[in-house]
């Protein structure tokens, strides 16, 4: 790691460059002004080794590419999709008919060469290095994916000065450090179109992630063709599945961005949509609808009723033939177990094989499919409840339940990836998601055991999540998971990371991503006007309620509306979190300047109030709004007097700060199913205000 | 059109309580505080008959709607949008499941009837009854088709008050004035993805326009999946078609709207992407890549050929399966003519056969087309150019020529559409639009004449424009084109239309569309950063260069960026337009307090490069409109001292407005392909301060 601790060198140099934007809604991003080799301040995930180097690379409309790729290649796809990207960012009219020849002229240019094929497969070669100088980018891999990932790293770099875009000089030697890096779309819950997929397949491959985990059939829908068995869909899925068709045409385009597909069929519970097409296969009578509602329903296959493996090897066959991915995920979590106790036929069944209880019944219906799996080519994935004693090692086990799971599964020999602590619909901050770490600096693994932890996967679960704000509950902040599972595990620099994100999230962006524009979109439907500036003010200080205690506010079912002002709000505020960021500094004391930075967002929050009622009178959608409004109007209030308190270097009574904190305790609550994001942080003013204790 | 005029004293009414958005970057639109009945007064387009009512119908988790439709008709699916749209804009929890099971409760509730389903074909009846009262909507139609377009306008009623959301009371008589109600995509010189197209029809349907005239070949790109001649879309394309199995979905997404889909293969000409499979069909020797400039192009299939018809049959047959609308449009525009004249066979050919010029013999190659196209039961649809003696009167003549040319075609038997006027890619105000009309109040033709005239189309030629764009380009504009072919020819308030455009733009973002979200999209990408007011308020006040005039600045071609700051301007500023609505209210005198409106306009435009500055330091592909900055600044001082003179009643010599007219002939120059909106306005002021003529 000796290669990076000169790039970290190259990053503190930076910060003297870059300065964080101030206005109320800002980014945590480069100011605009910055001139200078912002693309290699601002890589993320960061590479494994960057060495900052002296040359420019001009990019300009004479910039050509080439390789060893023929235009069908995957390689020559990226590089014509790289040379658009890069002619959308810097409004270049690129001579290179990039789509029909690629060559670079003559000696310069940029040049990708690869060794062979990548295959999308655990543990393949992702590795690249590159190399930018004046008039010439080499970039090498082993495998085109490797070129991929280059590719991304290249783009990134994209920097400007007074005489145009350039590439700063550098040397780059990038691999990652799992290989496993996913993403969990959970499209059960709530269906989301091939555009949705896709546009995410693009961010994953942005941020260098690798597998798409699809979660294909829930309760609430069963979301793919099947031929064989086509009452599975047209019953199940009010409409709202994926033809094989577009499978296809779905793993062909990550396959073009060297990203497994791999299918979940959640099994033998989170499966009402399947008994609405075969209530026969159910362990209680039915009848069964399309679940409405969100949570743990009673309907599991009954394992003790022999019909049902015939109809899974068939229905695997057909599966097993439409994903080529070697991994399939079967689900198991979850089984409620009604069903199944109160059903005397399976309550026999276990008397007579001796499972002495549900998890062992679960265990031989697993058992049951892993042969069915085996048999049609795939390998098995289940949540942790599938780990079971007599199931061969070859097995994934997927941990929802926490890294001590997967520590006792790899010490048993079992191969494992993490999801706990990366439910991204839980509306948490990418800090936490980000310190998360599949083999954290304590691990009890030995080095044979930390092998087998091949990664992990972020899990956008869609309860709460439609196609119009799926995007925002993603991104930007799995792009901080994405570099957890790739970057060096010494990459942990949390406010370094924020920075960095804001740039990213443009990135993200770019590539069609709605999860900045759909905010501005999603308030100006609510107000039924353009001018919506005082909510987008408010939005910045407000944040979903974490966790599940937004099912605790109203009974949601998949055809709720999710198009409040708290669908409007990301899961996480950048605003509140540079606001916080401030706050810290200022009382530090390390950072003079920031007072007039923070007293001037406390006056527009506390001045928002009144623009924000004509709105409210307007729209009653937006009603339910009005508290968090008027307190962030208090606790802003109580932020400016602090703030004048600490600047005139005085302290108060305890009554005066008692009073504030009743008030950041009022404000503290919800309303409208969100909370606002900036409370804690007024909170620290105030109380950094009290009289010492004598 | 009696009852109408009760309709506009309805609007007149109402403009009482509507007041115009004021600040920089607003649309013109209702006040956010006017609470009332803003539905009945926004329509669009303007229903035949409206008559205001007493009643509220109260719109709340209760609400239900039912009908004769079962859940995969036509009408039920329509419903279910109707109340997932209702939810999403209200944020209601809907009690009734709208997917599974509708039928109003009780007595109360929205009721639909239709006597019939529709048929996809000109003629077919649109009409419908929309009637509101408290506790009670009625809907009823002769087709399904009808409900439909009464959905829509009911949609666009919500309302709200004090209690929430309402649908007034009011009686309503519809029926569209044309039937033939059309919006072309040219998907041919760019390729727009099919969420594009679905996000299109959802528009189309919006604003009740009922073709989609799909433009699916040209010299840069063959567009659709042919499995008779597979090279076509193989090697025609770039990659970029839509398979069979997409296009049968569109067609569907299409009908579930009531809307046809016509699909149009432009030849002889336009044909370059067919010659790159077929280059032995082409006129001249080749070899032929697919063309990536834009213009009128040589290649041209070779009539005199007799191998081109048995492929023209077999492709066609193939089509005609694919496509089910009864037309099918041919083109026919712009046959260039070189290829045919150096073709020594096709001199011969044209000898021997008695044709006298290239037109005779495209008369020619029309004929044997028609037979193909009859043969397979399709009527043909072309351009002015396919109108040639001794054609069938069943076919239609499209006419981008002109009105004069639809005259003559009526005057011998045929049918005519319109697309003269309504070249939306041309950046034209939607008042040039909105006033052109295919029978206008002098048209020389009789009664029967007119019934010919079957309706019109926008079209939405793609040489500049890309997904990204591309919404942007035909809205909302092209609402006020649907309200030409929509409602009678009496609704032709130019004001009221643009008053009524702003909301009607946010409910077609309502449905996906990109039109105002990706203004910022396009501003971020350029700015790298999320701060980009200044450059919003630049942009309100900027075009990109209307008719032809941008080729005029650059050789673009298909694989030009389409991302500069010209892309993200809107083909017509409405806040250029509303700004110089108020000079003329300030001029005229009618309105006092309108002045101060202007004045803080200008103080933002003037204050504005200052802003503007930075962010072009930053970003190279921005330094382009450094003029256009610096020039709204100098026009925007150059009011101010205007406005100064006219507040006070004062007049000034002849060489200070010489001066000021001066920096405006000098502003109204355009930089980086676009151009200032205000400089006329400005204009006015300016010369209203000059002393009288002696």
């Amino acid at each position: 790691m000796d290669r990076f601790s000169r790039f970290a060198s190259v990053f503190a140099l930076a910060l003297a460059f870059l300065a964080f934007g101030g206005s109320v809604g800002a980014f945590p991003a480069p100011h605009a002004s910055a001139a200078g080799p912002t693309g290699l301040l601002t890589l993320m995930p960061v590479p494994e080794s960057v060495t900052a180097g002296e040359g420019r690379f001009r990019v300009d409309e004479d910039l050509a590419i080439g390789g060893p790729g023929v235009p069908t290649s995957r390689s020559f796809k990226a590089a014509a999709r790289f040379m658009s990207r890069l002619a959308g960012r810097t409004g270049l009219f690129l001579k290179q008919d990039f789509l029909a020849a690629q060559k670079p002229a003559g000696d310069g240019g940029i040049r990708y060469t690869y060794e062979r094929e990548g295959r999308l497969l655990p543990n393949e070669d992702e590795s690249y290095t590159l190399s930018v100088a004046t008039g010439r980018v080499a970039l090498n891999a082993k495998t085109d994916i490797g070129v991929l990932r280059g590719l991304e790293t290249l783009l990134q770099l994209l920097s400007a000065d007074e005489a145009g875009y350039y590439f700063p000089g550098c040397e780059i030697s990038d691999r990652p450090r799992f290989t496993w890096r996913g993403l969990l779309i959970d499209v059960g819950r709530h269906f989301h179109p091939v555009d949705v997929i896709k546009r995410n397949l693009d961010a994953m491959a942005a941020v260098k992630l690798n597998v798409l985990h699809w979660h294909l059939t829930e309760d609430q829908g069963f979301r793919v063709e099947s031929k064989v068995f086509p009452k599975l869909h047209e019953l199940g899925s009010d409409g709202l599945f994926y033809t094989q068709v577009q499978i296809r045409d779905i793993i062909a385009y990550a396959s073009d961005r060297g990203i497994r597909v791999m299918p979940e069929f959640d099994l033998p519970g989170h499966s009402t949509s399947w008994f609405v097409a075969y209530p026969e296969f159910a362990s209680g009578p039915g009848p069964y609808a399309i679940e409405r509602r969100f949570g743990v329903f009673a309907p599991a296959f009954n394992p003790a009723d022999e019909r049902i493996y015939p109809f899974f090897d068939a229905f695997f066959k057909e599966m097993a033939g439409l994903f080529p991915d070697p991994y399939l995920h079967i689900g198991g979590d979850e089984v409620e177990g009604h069903q199944w106790d109160a059903n005397p036929a399976i309550q026999a069944f276990k008397k007579k094989n001796g499972l002495a209880d549900n998890s062992a019944l679960q265990a031989y219906f697993n058992k049951r499919l892993l042969r069915i799996l085996t048999k049609h080519g795939k390998k098995m994935v289940g949540w942790d409840e599938i780990f079971q004693p007599g199931l061969p090692t070859d097995i994934v086990i997927h941990s929802w339940r926490g890294q001590k799971a997967l520590v006792e599964a790899a010490q048993k020999g079992y191969q494992g990836i993490l999801s706990n602590g990366w439910y991204i619909d839980l509306c948490q901050p990418a800090e936490y998601h980000y310190l998360n770490d599949p083999i954290p600096a304590d691990s009890p693994l030995d080095d044979a055991g930390k092998k087998l932890v091949l990664g992990g996967e972020a899990t956008m679960w869609s309860e709460l999540a439609t196609f119009e704000t799926i995007d925002s509950r993603i991104w930007p902040r799995t792009a901080a998971i994405a570099e957890r599972l790739w970057s060096p595990a010494s990459v942990r620099d949390v406010e370094d990371m924020y920075r960095r994100l804001g740039p990213m999230s443009l990135r993200l962006e770019d590539l069609g991503l709605l999860h900045i524009k759909n905010q501005d979109m999603l308030l100006r439907r609510l107000a039924g006007v353009q001018h919506i500036k005082p909510l987008k003010v408010l939005a910045t200080a407000v944040e979903p309620l974490e966790n599940y205690e937004r099912h605790g506010q109203a009974a949601y079912t998949s055809l709720s509306p999710f198009t409040r002002f708290v669908d409007a709000c990301a899961p996480e505020s950048m605003a509140a979190w540079l606001f916080g960021n401030k706050v810290g500094r200022f009382l530090a004391g390390k950072d003079k300047k920031v007072g007039a930075e923070i007293a001037a967002t406390l006056k527009a929050w506390k001045d928002n109030h009144a623009l924000v009622l004509p709105l409210l009178a307007a729209s009653p959608a937006l009603r339910e709004i009005e508290p968090l409004s008027l307190n962030l109007a208090r606790v802003s209030e109580a932020g400016l007097e602090s703030l004048d308190c600490l600047t005139r270097g005085e302290r108060r009574p305890a009554a005066w700060v008692e009073a504030r904190l009743k008030v950041l305790t009022e404000a503290a609550k919800p309303a409208g199913h969100a909370e606002l994001a900036v409370v804690k942080a007024i909170g620290r003013m105030v109380e950094a205000c009290a009289e010492p204790v004598k």
